[in-house]
């Protein structure tokens, strides 16, 4: 089955969509939102716990697999599928974001970026054509391109950076050699609307299967992020899916549907969880609180996810305490659900012609944790 | 349902029993393994792994489990079963043996022991009646007399050591105001077949429901151990069930069901797991071996666990490699399941009256882990 985006008929006003992806790996109802599995694992849990919490789609990074245990061994397994046993939708980053915020002492120059390994400090040099091999490796459904990642706020570099940029997207289009794997560009530009316009236009035209949104949620105000959006969607093609990329805090995940995005990723749900820091539709409660020391509600009261259905407040207090590594895994099986379980309720309020209702009553009661997006 | 055990009948030759424990909790098919779930939580897994891995019964240890949380704590939120929500059996240490092996600064007494936590350094005294407390607070279906824990080879100590033993077994059983819990009294005197013969005799005297050998697997030699469990199970009434404390290694096991136990707990199995050691039928193999690196096929081929059935050699590896989450996880999964199969394949054979023949093969293809049963 090759990749294919349907746009949903709904009664929808404004601009949030109802929409399937498919892949060779099956469908993902969008908008979605794909947990982040860095290094072949979403952090504490199994592909079973992810079919069971709803997951469709998961993130894989690059730089990551490419480095540990890197790609060769990955192909020669069987490809990410197969080696992490995950038969679902995976996408994988072209490691960009990875190379600009973590790796040591990068060097960018017009053919590519080289830089040292965070593990060990080997020297490394990801090009268009490589990062794209890499992919091909690693087998992802959805692949992205070799994008540099930048302070937002800075211009010139923003001007400078966009035309690697749109260079190394023309380049990665034509490096691909597989044709089960769907290519997305990403529009960069930082938060300035020419140069984001120009992205769009110059990606639109290289026709890509899908477009993605960058280097947003790295500092940015939130009122910059939605500007972005609103500037960058407008110009994108209707019938083709637009993600997201590192955003996953609950209200910008609906302030992002209502800019027509389809597609989310981000680490956030599963490091806050792994924090301590619990979803709720309230905003977020940290399990550490001693308030919580003989509570025996679960997180959520409402909630159908394994922790809350079974284990109290009181008991995930105590396990974060002790630091039993069950804690993590309960936390993380909660704020996925609740996340993915917002997701659903956010395309049922689009298919219901409701979702302006729903964004009102939902930010209404939702404490945002702060005037930025959460950084990655 | 009230604690009772049934000794089957079973064509077994030797001194290899197969029985039938019934706790309020539920059954345990015996000879039995017991994983530990030290504060709580067995480290890694949740109780519906621990069920699809046909755990019957787990271990929790008071002397963690009244620093942190508090067995009050525990006792509010319903009880230890309720709190975890494990709904099998549970039988709960006195605390003897972590006050006498991880408790610093303690000074023992003929009424109890006192010491300092090793989490804040705080101060605790146990006595026999305060530990019967707490177990009736955390509410097992087993709980063990509070007993002090030797250097077995030390025979001043082992006789000082003992009277205080028998003397505190009795105040526990006096002190008992459960009738739903079953207390079993601790057979001990280090290596000394006199001192433990005395030990069994006293506690039989007694009558408790059932009967642990304590003060094994503490650094004396394979051969030592064997001796003791001779001479003690030899004492002990055949109609009650007798624990081996702190013996899990596979080959222990199966020596120890050759001496007539009928129920194990270690932390073995779930600490080798989170340190790579997996269990194989040939002996333990250490993922971290560069030699598994691009190994597809699992850690062990016939082995029905979750992990066997879907991860390879080379993913595990990976992993671990990455301090992921999941290869703890994973790995004690493996590990405990081996165990349970292994009691399983145990207790056919007893039933098939061919024990003798499955002793001499497993241990002819077991490598073990050293001469000395593995520490706790």
């Amino acid at each position: 089955m090759a990749f294919k985006f349907t746009l949903l008929d709904s009664p929808g006003d404004g601009t949030a969509r109802l929409g399937r992806i498919v892949t060779p790996h099956g469908p993902i109802d969008t908008p979605a939102f794909a947990p982040v599995g860095t290094q072949g694992t979403v952090k504490a849990l199994d592909p079973r716990d992810l079919h069971e919490l709803g997951v469709q789609i998961l993130l894989g990074n690059t730089y990551h697999l490419y480095l540990r245990p890197g790609a060769d061994l990955v192909a020669r397994m069987g490809g990410l599928h197969q080696f992490m046993a995950w038969d679902g939708p995976i996408l994988t980053d072209s490691g960009g974001f990875q190379v600009f915020s973590l790796a040591a002492q990068r060097q960018v120059d017009s053919e590519g970026v080289t830089f040292r390994s965070h593990i060990d400090g080997s020297l490394h040099r990801f090009t268009p054509e490589m990062v794209i091999q890499v992919q091909e490796q690693i087998g992802a459904d959805v692949v992205m391109c070799l994008d540099e990642c930048t302070e937002p706020l800075d211009r010139a570099y923003n001007e400078a950076a966009l035309k690697r940029t749109h260079s190394w997207a023309a380049r990665c289009k034509a490096a691909q050699t597989r044709s089960d794997q769907a290519l997305f560009g990403i529009v960069q530009g930082g938060v300035f609307a020419d140069l984001r316009q120009e992205s769009a236009r110059f990606l639109v035209a290289q026709d890509f299967p899908g477009y993605a949104v960058g280097g947003l949620s790295v500092g940015e105000s939130k009122q910059a992020m939605h500007e972005v959006l609103d500037i960058t969607t407008s110009l994108l093609p209707r019938h083709k899916p637009r993600y997201l990329m590192g955003v996953g805090a609950p209200d910008d995940l609906v302030e992002g549907v209502a800019r027509g995005i389809d597609l989310f990723d981000c680490v956030l749900p599963t490091r806050l969880a792994r924090n301590a820091a619990l979803f709720t539709r309230q905003g977020r409660v940290n399990l550490r609180n001693a308030r919580f020391a003989a509570d025996p509600s679960p997180i959520e009261a409402d909630c159908d996810c394994y922790c809350c259905s079974h284990f109290s407040r009181a008991y995930l207090r105590h396990l974060f305490r002790a630091e039993e590594l069950l804690a993590y895994r309960l936390a993380t099986i909660h704020n996925l659900r609740f996340l993915l379980r917002l997701m659903g309720e956010i395309r049922a309020a689009i298919s219901g012609g409701c979702f302006a209702e729903f964004r009102a009553r939902f930010l209404a009661s939702y404490r945002s944790a702060g005037e930025q997006p959460e950084l990655r």
